[in-house]
């Protein structure tokens, strides 16, 4: 009797059928490029770490997926990239350029409440520079994630860019609690506008303080956005933010890459390790960001290797989601020939096939004789372009 | 105080570092594009599934790495893919084709004691045909074998081709215990030659069948070899086994991939799921087997839904072993032109690495200021073929 769970795929995972796994392996081949093209050098670590690592990041989480080796080691099935590229480039890079560029492809495990564009398995690819320090390689960072968005095959795309320190000022201004610090944070993060105020109304902050953190979810715009936050008088560190964005913004235009940017000083994300700039993409018709990253400079510093570093991931599950709404997936489950034989011309038929094949065509070859009515039949089946029909 | 563990990669698993990653993605595109060539289509499935799964599959190995679910369901990394492939087509591939040609890429878990080649997370590329029976689609998968092992760069390899009815035919005339029986195979997969012996001789087969049993593990060769062993007068159903090898043979000459071919007539695998011809491929350099496939017509009925199956899988690991002893693999860690720059001059050095990436070149911009002769060394650093120097 076969128990109804022997047919089904784990909560939160799911099978890629054919043509959609095809037409993955193209985007994450062009996303693979394209970081070539930009300096990056691929690598792969194992899918799942030692517990440890993760708790030396700081990156344990109660979503992680969990279990035991035979001697009794806690493993992790990895929850996040960066972790591992910290422990990677600690560990082996020791040798080469001092700035490493390296990019993944791989699939991550976080149990969630699974959504169209959430599941509990899913699939990134990313980028982390290590080693530089600067507008220069955070320019870099969202040059680069435009270019792949694009060629991924996106353009109508926005990502929104902030600064933590900026955040970071107004909190130290304020002298509020490191709890309440925590609790604003938190506000920021979930979009919590309504406790948000109430936070700023129950604290001591000055009234034009209670104004900008109020504002902060509604902190998005150019260049005049900069300008105008800049007027209210800002604290050392928020405006060092605010002057650290300019300058990576002006190197974006440079790059041809500022036309997708808008500030958003309100923007923090979950991950709590970033220490600078950090950004999400968003597209239309997808309520969760296609991209993420920013710069974490005191992760490697968990691995005894203290530099500075900057990088991003892009959700290859949301892109190839909106790519299949849009009807923008490439379609490559079809072949060029389906090779088909009358009983006692298998030979003939093969020899066929192979000829076809070392000229460079896609051939499938008929399983079993078939008359040429049936063979008509079977070339639209099996979605080849064109019959060749083997008889004697 | 940093856990020692935290810098550790899981016993069994490692980091593939620049340069190997992104040889094994070109080796992996390679398989891809030859499977898609021969009629093949991708497919993804889970890094986990349902113990049941594996269970229904009577695929539960004691070395393979299982955990819970927040429901209490057992988890199990995939240890085999023709398992989750059966699954897949027995559920999800109602429609299309009568006879599924689908391929994979995937990444494996078993609880191994580590070798060179023998790992815990491992690769593999592998293909099933779902649908068809009989020796012509067993010739496409040997065929196909030969076909892949060639675009992954190997050409010094042999395959050995048996035939499970041949030993099963030989266990039935022999008349032994179905326990004898089990033990017979299991000497014979072990290569336990003194065992066999020991077996055979305390048996109450004839003394004919004796020494046929004491030959299985030597019985190598091409086709002379069956007009032997069917000299010995065999009973019907290895009698029909040669007859399917010869068969096959013969559509492996068509093909051209003969001349890899070898019989090897006791042969059997691991996996206890083979039911016609099954093969394993080896080439110098490496204990494992480097390919290993067959035929297994009664998996699919575990998952309700029967037909005839026959398919391979490819180590990727060991390929790429194979090739990175013999300095065969790509060197892909280079680029085109590092892009230096003087101080004050990131514009425009920005400006040429944009126009060089759009005439396709590979291109690495220095992450800060470099005067020309670091900039020379940062070229040779970086593993770049020229250097652009921007100046004012």
């Amino acid at each position: 009797m076969l128990n109804n769970k022997a047919l089904q795929v784990p909560y939160g995972t799911r099978d890629v059928l054919p043509g959609e796994a095809g037409a993955r392996r193209i985007i994450e081949n062009k996303l693979a490029s394209t970081f070539k093209a930009w300096g990056y050098d691929e690598v792969v670590t194992p899918t799942f770490e030692y517990l440890d690592t993760f708790a030396a990041a700081g990156q344990l989480s109660d979503s992680s997926f969990k279990f035991f080796d035979r001697r009794n080691n806690i493993l992790l099935l990895r929850s996040d990239m960066t972790t591992p590229l910290a422990r990677l480039v600690a560990t082996r890079l020791n040798e080469g350029p001092a700035v490493k560029r390296l990019f993944y492809l791989a699939n991550l495990f976080r149990y969630e409440e699974t959504q169209a564009g959430r599941q509990c398995e899913f699939n990134q690819a990313g980028v982390e520079m290590m080693g530089a320090a600067g507008p220069s390689a955070d320019a870099e960072m969202l040059a680069l994630a435009v270019a792949s968005l694009q060629a991924a095959g996106l353009n109508d795309f926005v990502i929104s860019v902030g600064q933590i320190d900026f955040i970071n000022g107004l909190i130290e201004a304020a002298e509020v609690t490191e709890l309440q610090a925590q609790e604003l944070k938190r506000c920021l993060i979930e979009h919590d506008v309504v406790r948000l105020e109430a936070l700023a109304d129950g604290s001591r902050m000055s009234p034009e303080q209670k104004d900008l953190f109020k504002e902060l979810p509604f902190l998005h715009g150019g260049l005049e956005l900069l300008d105008k936050v800049e007027a209210c008088g800002l604290n050392n560190k928020s405006s060092k933010a605010v002057q650290d964005l300019r300058e990576i913004y002006a190197l974006a235009e440079v790059y041809g890459a500022a036309g997708y940017l808008r500030f958003d000083l309100g923007l923090l994300r979950d991950l709590d390790y970033y220490t600078g700039m950090l950004f999400e993409g968003y597209a239309e018709d997808m309520g969760f960001p296609i991209i993420g990253g920013g710069r974490y400079d005191t992760m490697m510093e968990n691995f005894g290797r203290s530099c500075p570093a900057t990088g991003f991931a892009i959700g290859i599950d949301r892109i190839m989601l909106i790519l299949s709404r849009r009807r923008q997936l490439d379609n490559i489950s079809s072949w060029d020939v389906l090779v088909a034989w009358q009983a006692g011309c298998l030979p003939q038929a093969i020899a066929q096939c192979m000829r076809l094949r070392r000229s460079g065509k896609t051939v499938k070859l008929a399983a079993e004789p078939f008359n040429q009515s049936e063979a008509v039949d079977a070339q639209r089946a099996n979605a080849c372009d064109t019959l060749l029909y083997i008889e004697d």
